[in-house]
């Protein structure tokens, strides 16, 4: 037996504890990198000499104001620091004198989370020791992840180089919403997302909490919202109650949604009354805008309001109580004698000005109890009291417009999840570009950030994490860092020329995954699912299938659906197990760009090129297979055939390349009829390699697509 | 936009359900499978002709004799099998003449769980509807298991084939040890390993609780007993009842193990009085067998026990109790003068009868505290009582010398899952194999089952699973189904040829995924701690070699440690990442038996190694970048150099087959001799393709080879 001598990495590990510290080499080499993976980038950042080493020794002390949450603060940040290096520190906390990080808060947060308190922190990082200061414990919380975003392993063990930081958000609301209503969304699932979101320092979750398809809260005052329009899946106040502590101690506030006048069949289940039809209602199963909306018209329908806004209101402490408001179609308000004669008989021309009316009186309740409201971009309508928030999933020139007129407003559009964008494409929308850019410096303080949205149509449980993560850590990044923090920004920050985006994502991403989120491990559990029973060759068939395919974007989903969508469909097809973002395809479309750019006598890219078409091309015998074993494989048959024919095409295209005999008229258009098919979505996936082959193919058309060979 | 026509299969997975049933194909080709993956085998299978469609009005209904416990096992049953199945079930559990499953119970079983209840079943699935019969709720939770395994995607849909089983087990004691003192594991993920063991119809979970490096056990009576001696780490009494509720509920005794008088020293850092040297103590932080043991001469030693057993005795409500009794060293009663003085004027010779008598007393105490003992061999001595159970470690010899004197026993040598033997390995292994094959029927019958059994050295919470699944089933099924069920057996039952051992775990493995284990999911994460800020092709190469590598077996980590092991050190290393048995490389393996049994010209498996020699023989190219980076990847830097260099032995021997050329003595002692430099451990790792690359450069040898291509 023959031992190497890794003894010295082991050392700097802590495999070696008993050893004098001494005899350690220091890990200087951290000195040579920026901090390369901070998500979201900080406003200031300057790095200093050496590296802090993290041992088992390692140990946080907190001082200054003190209070419970941030000793569970201190708790879970060490459990997350174990996570990452898998050091097993020492439970006791030690006095600031002998901290490795040493934790400072000036003075106690508010009791409620307020929008708009102080979240900036300094971090100090030096060779001997770390310094985190804030004003209170909500900076705290900030620079505690940032300080795990630095910690790396290093050719001399795990260390966080030496930087100063000074850093506070652009933005003070950065929100999620997830729809939990369209499909329901266990607590578990929304702590670990809540997770996530400290971790990338996000400072509101926004519930969106009642729709046609359910109301998921537990009301006391009228418990037939929850027992009859949530087919049993709602939260209790308890556990409401729990998971706001949960959301506060992580410095979130977390802002209820009960949307109406529309989106609320689901109330009328119990409480038919209310609505503006003749009913009866059912808990809606089908997407889409529906006609049930609540009757404006009847006072009683304030009563139940008041009561209801009553209970939530004392049940939710944040500031904000979000009213909806959106897509509301107006028919069953036009298909109602009684309201047509209150139309009238107010002077309300249209169901816009009905809607307005109802708006204003719900806004008084919310005022009533304490409350600011928020609402969609249809509840701001002349006249609306000035401490609204404007939610725009219309975009910046809405959100514009409210400004101009002294109204808050928060951007959404862009920023929707479930449409199945590229990070990168999220991460380019600004909240102040486009229409918000040309605002005086006084009105573009009224926009307060952003939110993105999750909605529930085709996520549940099992694979919410993967639509909302990583993409999201961009999101977030796009709402904190100064809007100078672009991608082509980041790709030169640094002295890593590999420090784009995506390579910080796929960073952050791990991270998410120590966390407990479910982003990367839910994909291997549903391809099985689709597999069954399948062999080794056919289930790596389908697993090279999948890695290549992603969803069809934007509505393209809802309406090309072979069968007609409902919340009682089990998500279980290819669609919904594959990844939003294929990575395997983007790094094949870089490597189509690489070879392109580089000499075609680049063998080792052709090879790498070869390889991955090869494979293709014989991808679909075990596909083959596998599909007619499978009924849930099934369907993307041709997408499989799709896949070894462009993999076919892409061989052709190389052969021609290497012999430099360019393709003829005919083979070349051959070729792209090939890929034409297969650009198109089918199962409604799309096939992402297409694209770059293209590229392939018209570089096979041309006479001197190689460079000569260089002696 | 293009739609291809997968409806049918869509309407067969519940995606169309409001379209008549009577349009829907029968899914009559699962008819032609036999049931393929169940595991453990069934004692008694017979196929029939149909299939039973499983979609989303699939009810359970349970009959006769009912209990909550046989509520909430039909409620898991339900969540299970959507987690396979994605289908959304109602909730409603519906009447018996309705439900697509029908369950009668004849009868309660025991209050507390006894050994050798009756756990039979019957089962008989047809093409309209399914009975689970069974005596008490011991079967019907079997039953169940066998039901869940029966499905599986089929191109109709998901189905149960048509079958009727009659199934009991082959052994009354079917085990999983965990040490949970060497390394503590939280009870969350002894939960779901208690839910794997259900899967796999375990029923005994023998708790390891203390050891010199903990003990775990909350203890009122002797509060410094967890106080002192388990860094903090321990449960509850109140956990603990819950434990026991919890896996009561999966048909699971609980067996508590103390272990005495050796593997002690946690127990004497809060009461030193107990022990026979004169201290102070402290809980262990190395491995192995040290000296600290219980003083058996001082009575106020068994008025200790007494009262801790009798506490002890009530928190575990089992008939059984564990009181170790391995490993003594006996250098502790050596070097106390008053212990020899005890010897003399008790006339025992030995340490030997010394540990007889203490074990004599602490069984009399057990015994009036109502339980029958368990212990490891060494409490096997002339003249215990009959109600003793024998747990070997040291093989079937002993357990048969202990039944030809009318003992009970249980087989754990053989399945000691921290060796790192293969699933196929720990198979063959049967408790009445060896010495054992010989016993007369009377004697056989006091073999009561065995237990596999993880001790901690090496584990964590972070790959724990990993360690003991999917390897465990395949012990599971050796406790359970009968003795002629083996691997070259289920090769041949089915009508299926790749029903081996293998592919049944496969399949297992991903069930038991959908549990909550991560024996497969943690892997990714560890891989991404060594690997840090790596790029993607740098963690490509990270991945390329773990997934070939396998820890060093039996006591070799041990033996072999480059530093001395120890409980607080991080288990962070790729042996620690690794799994036990390495898929690719037994793939690998085949796929080099199938091109040597095959004519050479096969080209296309012979394209399949050449493409994954030639991964390998470039991969050290990023590995080697990454290392450089990593100090948790350095220490394999030789045996990535060595992969790589087989990699181009293994092309090299390729080439040479291709051309029919013969290697020369010369060339192939030269390639014999990296192979043997590949095939020595490195960082305790064993480079798994080594051993089949010698057949292929064996092959590479001879002048013939290649059959003649086939005209």
């Amino acid at each position: 037996m023959k031992f190497i001598a890794p003894n010295l990495a082991l050392h700097l590990l802590g495999i070696l504890p008993f050893l004098s510290l001494a005899a350690l080499a220091s890990p200087s080499s951290a000195q040579t990198r920026l901090p390369s993976n901070l998500m979201p980038q900080p406003a200031n950042i300057k790095q200093t000499a050496g590296a802090l080493r993290i041992d088992a020794n390692f140990t946080v002390a907190l001082s200054g104001h003190t209070e419970p949450r941030l000793q569970r603060a201190s708790e879970r940040f060490l459990t997350q620091l174990h996570r990452q290096t898998a050091l097993l520190f020492a439970k006791t906390s030690s006095d600031a004198a002998k901290a490795t990080l040493v934790v400072h808060t000036d003075h106690a947060s508010k009791e409620i989370q307020e929008l708009g308190e102080d979240e900036s922190y300094s971090l100090e990082v030096t060779a001997t020791g770390a310094k985190l200061n804030a004003a209170n414990p909500l900076g705290v919380l900030r620079g505690l992840q940032t300080f795990l975003q630095l910690v790396e392993v290093t050719p001399g063990g795990f260390a966080a180089p030496a930087v100063t930081i000074e850093d506070q958000p652009r933005f003070p609301w950065r929100g999620l919403m997830i729809d939990v209503s369209r499909h329901f969304i266990p607590l578990g699932v929304l702590k670990r997302n809540l997770d996530g979101m400290e971790a990338v320092k996000m400072n509101v979750f926004h519930w969106h909490l009642s729709e046609n398809q359910g109301f998921r809260v537990e009301s006391k005052k009228f418990p037939k919202l929850h027992e009859l329009g949530s087919d049993g899946l709602y939260y209790t106040q308890e556990e409401i109650h729990d998971f706001i502590i949960y959301a506060r101690d992580r410095g979130i506030r977390v802002v209820p949604e009960f949307d109406m006048p529309g989106h609320s069949t689901a109330w009328f289940v119990g409480y038919p009354e209310l609505a503006s039809g003749s009913g009866p209602y059912s808990v809606e199963r089908r997407w889409g805008i529906f006609d049930p909306a609540i009757d404006p018209t009847r006072e009683d329908t304030y009563k139940f309001l008041d009561e209801l806004i009553a209970e939530m209101a004392k049940l939710f402490p944040d500031n904000y109580f979000h009213i909806g408001g959106d897509e509301v179609n107006g028919k069953e308000w036009d298909a109602n004698k009684k309201i047509q004669e209150f139309k009238k008989s107010h002077n309300l021309k249209t169901n816009e000005d009905l809607q307005a009316y109802f708006s204003q009186r719900v806004q008084k309740l919310v005022t009533k109890h304490g409350k600011a409201v928020v609402g969609w971009d249809e509840v701001f309508i002349p006249g609306v009291p000035k401490d609204i928030v404007i939610q725009s999933w219309r975009g910046q020139q809405s959100l514009a417009a409210a400004a101009q007129q002294g109204y808050h407003g928060i951007l959404s559009n862009g920023y929707y999840l479930d449409l199945g964008w590229s990070a990168a494409r999220h991460y380019a929308v600004d909240p102040m570009s486009g229409a918000a850019a040309g605002l005086t410096d006084d009105q573009k303080k009224l926009i307060l950030g952003g939110e993105s949205c999750m909605w529930s149509e085709y996520v549940d449980p099992e694979n919410i994490d993967s639509r909302i993560w990583p993409r999201n850590a961009a999101i977030a990044e796009r709402f904190w860092s100064p809007q100078s923090v672009t991608d082509s920004s980041s790709r030169v920050s640094g002295s890593d020329p590999a420090l784009t985006l995506y390579s910080r994502l796929d960073v952050e991403s791990a991270r998410l995954e120590w966390l407990g989120l479910t982003h990367r491990s839910y994909y291997h559990k549903m391809l099985q699912r689709i597999a069954g029973p399948a062999s080794p060759e056919e289930f790596a068939a389908l697993r090279n299938l999948a890695d290549v395919v992603e969803p069809v974007k934007d509505y393209t989903r809802e309406q090309t659906a072979p069968v007609e969508p409902n919340s009682q469909l089990p998500l279980s097809r290819l669609v919904d197990a594959v990844s939003l973002e294929s990575d395997a395809g983007r790094h094949f479309s870089e490597l189509v760009d690489k070879f392109l750019a580089a000499s075609c006598r680049d063998t080792a890219t052709a090879y790498e090129l070869r390889t991955q078409l090869a494979l293709w091309s014989q991808n679909d015998a075990a596909f083959a297979t596998l599909a007619l074993k499978s009924a849930l494989a099934q369907e993307a048959v041709l997408t499989s055939r799709d896949l070894s024919a462009i993999g076919t095409v892409g061989l052709r295209a190389l052969d021609a390349i290497a012999t430099g005999k360019p393709l003829a008229t005919d083979q070349q258009s051959q070729l792209n009829s090939v890929l034409s098919e297969a650009a198109k979505p089918k199962a409604q996936l799309i096939l992402i390699p297409a694209a770059a082959l293209r590229k392939l193919i018209d570089a096979a058309s041309q006479p001197n697509t190689c460079a000569p060979a260089k002696p």
